[in-house]
């Protein structure tokens, strides 16, 4: 996890949050002197992602905190697994409890979801990704967190990528002319993507060059024709509620790339718990 | 919400995140004075909230956007309800179209789920309560959004309320010496809650005075039993895996609280669309 | 002083403030490589505060300042007491110098004045707090300095705890109303305090089971009988220019609390120096 | 005022601190459209300071408030002037009163003793000015009170003029070598201050044209000696516990100025209230 | 512009390092209800860019300036031009006049120079474009410079493209390697960018099928091979010192997009100067 | 460079800036335990300026690369030296590559420039100085690039120094009484400067005693008249478009300051590169 600041930055905005002005419980009973050791468990299976959120949680509270983890980010693991062993001061160690685990959970129950999606379509060659639909301030951990449960990540944000939608077409006076605009005032490294809703739509898309086609909410039958007709030209995503939807059906259309917003904005918090030992 | 700079500091880290260094699709291709208009529907049944902070959204991006809203936080809606209608500049609007959604659905989605439980207990004299699993960064919204749900918020953070959980009982010498070290050390104005497993526990806790108690995963059987103990010499606090229980079952054990982590760690985002007219 | 990052804020603003873009005194004059030890000396006897304070400011500057306290806040010193000794790089220490001292002035000056009201109302029942006229940024440390100098301290915020004044009441439509709508609206966390002016307001308080009574500006004898008509039903709060009155007679009455602006907006700094070695 | 974000940043760090997520007693007792409206009285006579501050205050709060004053910042005013009244929505006014009256009080606390200091060396040509024990964080606006009161700043910081102690003197090589280091090192555009305690680096520093003479810690007759040798070849400042000297007679030995740390490290803050209409 | 709060974050930074805690002459000289007007006249001919900005120093510093521009960013003016038009509080305009200058002519300067190479290149199909060597804090501001000029923009950050040179490529044993793990990698909106410095690189690039392939300091003898071998299967961009080569000569090679690091790396203020009316 | 917190401030800036949410090219194709070494080579000759802050990038980035130095800041080096040599984890040494060489070239590239001027003015007593014609927000860099360079700092920003131009003796109503007005609000520790334009305004700044006289735009003739006319009553400073001017004649009149806008506008990056080790 490179991205040298921002996650930082998100820890302490929790840390702040959730520690205020001082834990008054702990500093009230627990002695500055006192150590602790405790276990990340799992309780219920999935796939584990934050442990190295988790580890910058303990090293901004407390650089004594010593955490050994017994698997990786993108592991799955059954219901039991300790998945990481902490060790140090017990203020610092009480005090961080509670924000290391909401985002332990918080991701694995992100890679957990997703990687279900992932297994429904193995064996095609459709890609799993995520969508803008994440949860406000989160957006690099949630990414993090699809990938680690197996699937790819679309554009990051509303600056490396065009998307094309109707709005937009419609103001530049239809696909070409919208897609003439974007190439003339975009990087020639970012990749033009248009939203479509019928074959008209994607034989003129296909025609001025675009790199990705978005069919958007299509039945299983248009997808395919859809595909069958782009034949390679674009890259094909199917988008539109997908949460919702067969993913094996929709993948066996052979489209290259099936988008999900529910991975990010429905999120069950996988179940882990700190257990100290007495 | 009068947390004066809290949402606002979130929002602009929302918007930094989503719209980068600018949204180039809107940018290139919808000309700079078009107007536009649109609407946010509910696409299914459930408790609407986060409008005001949809309104800051907007304000901070372009105070040229109109917002007019037809329902208010808290307010059960229909699918098919239009929830707001929005218009001005089409590129302020739709470069900030996905973090509105991203909120409103976020909130709407909890005051759901909370006004799902309050029902269940409806009758009884159990409030429904939050914790502190909520989404790292958000809580100030999250806390908001279980009130329009008809819930009740459990303490803010660490700072505003001390919890005597196990190992600060055990480090202090027992309850009755964690609640004396504790009262000598936080403002008067704060209460004393403790977590207890057994009826001795509850014993002790009543005999030193504290204000709350927290029955921690008890069957229906031995909160029934606490509560006739406890007999209003302090509130009552049922916890522990509480969104995979039967609410009414514990209402009726006749406890003052019910706290439910899963009202913010299992998110299900309230369906809600922006349509723009054409 | 576990408030993780709200000092280290404190110390990095005023550090800002008072070196600017560089000592350019200390850098054109002292070489780089030239180290210096110095003591903090007490040149008035009083109660010390602030050496943590001091130790962050160093470890901030330069990890090279060693700092080795003879002392700890709260300790009452004589006249010319070595309360510390720092050594390390000179161009460090020299640059830091006058921001840390005047953190310890003010913070001492703070501990030393709420001793001495303490001991004024030694063997009562009465303890000493502070209120909310605090320097504005400085509260987490005048009141970490209020609790060194054997006060206690009042809520810390308009968050974490309520207390209705007239304007409140009014509003509300008298005591009961007042009180069962911060009840309806707040945490079951937090407690309910209400600033009475006379008996009626009194017995309406302790009717609505209100935890705190603010006995505003009364003389020693509504006090008393206030104390007498309370009578353990509520915490008694005696406030209102307190910093001005006999706080033995004060809390000869019977009142629980007596709560002073003037510790913490009347300053006299503690006169302490540091003296290098020649 | 014109220091554009300094002071602003210091009135939202206040009402973070203050008002933390939320005024809750009004949040849940004052109704949204409450209007109230009030008066800052003085409740002792003195020199009033932060006018525009509690301004800012309140326009940062809600726009909506308004405030007008019948003194300016430096007016002398009697017990019982009305300073300013102001109005608006009562939620936000009763939010941002204690911040207000905080920054209110402790500046005109400070503009009040400065100006005793300035009348007690009405006649002479001494200057009063303040020092660099300020107030951690708050130095631009209790300079601004220093001025407010009469008196003129010292230099804001350790970047923005010289000023050689004796560690400096004695790294560098004595006077003459360290005001030379000094010059080869800064902007042209800044003064040249030396600290002395004795007629023989009277003579050095004289003798190399510094520009400020710093006379630590003298007797008057000292002063006087001093004062007369340097003749106008350098300005003169007296220092040191200068708080507890007879000004009048500092000042009739002829020094240009007369610093005094006690101006803002030793604050008796002006008893002023917020009174509301009932 | 609208990038939100990238902007604004800079000019603030910009203005609180030029302002400091104030323009002490401005006040002390001029009263605080004169008014001013004066013109932005350009010294040399030249393509003028940053109205924008300056319109934003103006409105952060004081919403009451007036500033009307004559001509837009990205015209081509001549010496002598009367640019825009100021007029408002005198302090305010005199305060923020060397910030709003600094800014004019910087970005002036840089749009100057880049749409001078763009005419070098006139008629070819060779866009120019900037490089990451941007003035480090300021990029969003030159790369939109770059535009102004008539030039086109390269990847904005490490984050949305992806660029392999020599150590990517080694590091992953060869370029079909290196591409493998990028597309494996990366959202699938990203472009793939290989460096490369011969033939032998250049075939094995356009087999694995990489969207663009940067020639690095080839001679036009090389590029204009490389440009038919590769014959449209991606962009082709000539690359490395490209600020000292004959840029019609390389474009004739047929080459996509000319980089040149120099046009923000190696910037002449084009000379603005604001004369204020007497 | 002992400033604290602004170098730092500015790094980081840079690195979200380059960095944005991560390298996602070195993140793909370099293993994390991998390690690098690299060497910065001067590809042209100059003074080296800037090694402080890459050691900053790179603490600050990892601190697990080491940086050694050949050279120091201020050091002239011929074509090919090896500046210094940088090793560590491959990632984060290519992830901050840019960055740090941006720093590097383009302080290098001011002091190398500024040298140069110093030369030419070599044996004569006059100082080469920069203004506020700074890159926004690189300001503390620049003038510690300028002083590496042989030069002077002229004031840092408008709080700590006065200088009168035209608009601030207008209003006023003349130098005399603009020089009063300055003198009454300013710290005593503070100097004075005059713009101006012809002997007539000399004469009256030498009358009132300024400390400094800027002679604006003025021929060598009239520049030598003046020098001889104010005979060391102030500083004498030669300003206006020195960049394009002879400086050694410009020297020879005997001014005290050549204040040169061009030394910070008008950047020359010097061409340095970081060459990996195969």
């Amino acid at each position: 996890m490179t991205d040298l600041f921002i996650i930082d930055d998100i820890i302490k905005t929790a840390l702040r949050e959730d520690v205020g002005t001082g834990d008054i419980t702990t500093n009230s009973t627990i002695p500055a002197d006192k150590t602790i050791s405790g276990k990340f468990i799992a309780k219920e299976c999935g796939v584990v992602c934050g442990l190295p959120v988790v580890e910058r949680v303990f090293a901004i509270v407390d650089s004594e905190i010593k955490l050994s983890c017994n698997v990786a980010d993108g592991d799955y693991v059954e219901k039991g697994t300790i998945i990481a062993e902490v060790s140090g001061p017990a203020r610092s160690i009480l005090t961080s409890e509670r924000v290391s685990l909401n985002f332990l959970q918080l991701m694995s129950g992100i890679a957990t979801r997703t990687n279900a999606c992932v297994k429904q379509v193995e064996g095609t060659k459709a890609m799993i990704t995520d969508t803008r639909k994440t949860t406000p301030g989160l957006r690099v951990l949630e990414k993090y967190a699809v990938k680690a449960g197996g699937g790819h990540n679309h554009r990051y944000n509303l600056a490396d990528g065009v998307l094309l939608k109707d709005n937009h077409i419609a103001a530049a006076g239809g696909i070409t002319a919208a897609v003439a605009a974007a190439r003339g005032n975009i990087p020639h490294t970012l990749k033009i993507e248009v939203e479509v809703e019928n074959m008209q739509m994607i034989e003129e898309a296909v025609a001025c060059g675009v790199d990705i086609i978005m069919l958007d909410n299509m039945s299983v039958e248009e997808m395919k024709k859809a595909v069958d007709f782009i034949d390679g030209r674009a890259l094909v995503e199917a988008s539109g509620n997908m949460g919702d939807r067969d993913l094996r059906e929709v993948a066996k259309t052979g489209v290259d790339i099936i988008s999900i917003g529910a991975l990010t904005h429905t999120i069950k918090a996988m179940d882990i718990s700190l257990r100290f030992k007495v």
